[in-house]
């Protein structure tokens, strides 16, 4: 368990924090919450708790119980607990799901820092910013859903989905309104920022080239490509992009920067982003 | 905040254990059993969690559905949790008070390590064992309970209940079943053993020597004189009973032996009182 000795720094006064989820022990967001909570000298610490499927709103009752200090929020339980919370973000709202859980006066509020954390990881970065790009997303699940609205919201001149299913594509790109369409593999050739949210690519080995969400000759320079999956780190969509002279962006920064949305929306304070990418990636 | 870099030490798969009480920021739990967890290397983690007077069936509710490794139980709630619970150990049952809550498979079960560790502490630390000895208690609260109930269990000669108020003396003596009596101030003379189980001494000013719950001429060579009241670690009935020539043992051997078998109960492993009572004391 590594540096046991430290959980001496967690006392009486400390405040808590948890993500809940189903799987949860291989979650990220412990090592990354505790690592801004630890260089803000902010006296909280996360753990993850295993929240069996349908007990999502017991776990934000029990949140009120504990004077739990906020929540972050994964699978299966982003859209269930939403029923027990006081109020939604307008992004929450219209995605119909939450990642982030946090308290405003005695209020519970759900947020959902997916798709705002990936705009701060471009900007900070890349110095890459969505206004008048064009765009197009892979998938449309969750996290898929968040990056097509964030990206209309901030501007994009155009947000294509592509996904196997042209019925959730088409919801999905519902979300970005005037500037959203559903697209075929072949659009990728046209868009400058080109984000993966499909889970193709994950639990690939390394150096492997294959399987990758898009066939390599839709991938160019002048594109910048980014992958949400984060394991492995450099993933094969990755690797071609790279090859073909487009910029390569991995999925650990907008893991950190959502995870650094959710510190500042529980304590108030910016999280280090350095130190939690650091975190993420030792 | 201390060692905040250490916090990094909590990751997914980290068991979360807790003490609920009102207050609870101060509670010296999280230190002892994270010292505790440590050195044991047990990837488990202890946070205080402060819930409201009247919530504490709900709070044991939150545990189930959080899936909460083990419970602390502090005032007000050691009475309120029993209802929430599957079962009680004979202790529990006895005093009808719960400060330990630990799973067994599938269920809840209350227990109360207060004046088991007592016995621990004595027997660790003073190779004191109760057989045949004849005991004072100075107070009739659920700390002297389970002293009482410990000690004439244990095999006491005598358990003399010594209270301001009679009928809580006589309950309190009850526990002990036929070696247990009420008694009056001057009865601490006979003792060979004398708990204070009292809050009188408590935040009493180093160097101090009143309030003490005795008057000094009770007090003689021959007696061990134990003071539950840890804050200061060094009483005025201490020092006290030093001058008198009987044995005085301060309230952190008791604090480490309790918490040390909840820490037992929950993981089932063995913690090191000895890194426990240097967390303790420093």
């Amino acid at each position: 368990m590594g540096d046991g000795a430290g959980i001496g720094a967690l006392r009486g006064s400390t405040r808590l924090a948890a993500v809940i989820g189903s799987p949860v022990r291989h979650s990220r967001s412990p090592v990354l919450a505790n690592a801004a909570f630890a260089s803000a000298g902010l006296d909280w610490a996360l753990v993850a708790l295993e929240v069996a499927p349908g007990d999502a709103a017991a776990a934000v009752d029990a949140m009120r119980v504990l004077g739990i200090g906020g929540l972050s929020v994964t699978m299966p339980h982003k859209h269930d607990v939403i029923v027990a919370l006081d109020r939604l973000s307008p992004d929450a709202a219209a995605l119909e799901a939450v990642n982030c859980v946090a308290w405003e006066g005695d209020e519970l509020v759900g947020h959902n820092t997916d798709g705002g954390g990936l705009l701060d990881a471009l900007a900070a970065g890349q110095d890459l910013r969505p206004d008048g790009l064009r765009c197009a997303v892979l998938g449309a699940g969750g996290a898929a859903r968040s990056v097509v609205r964030s990206l209309a919201a901030a501007g994009a001149a155009e947000v294509t989905v592509i996904n196997r299913t042209t019925a959730r594509a088409e919801s999905a790109a519902a979300l970005a309104g005037a500037v959203g369409r559903v697209g075929a593999p072949a659009d990728v050739r046209d868009a400058e920022l080109v984000v993966n949210a499909t889970s193709i690519g994950m639990g690939a080995a390394p150096g492997d080239l294959g399987p990758s969400p898009v066939e390599p000759d839709v991938l160019r320079s002048g594109q910048t490509v980014v992958d949400l999956v984060y394991l492995p780190v450099e993933t094969p969509l990755l690797r071609q992009a790279a090859a073909a002279g487009a910029r390569p962006v991995d999925g650990i920064g907008m893991l950190v920067h959502q995870a650094a949305r959710a510190v500042a929306l529980w304590t108030g304070v910016s999280a280090d982003v350095g130190v939690m990418e650091q975190a993420a990636r030792s």
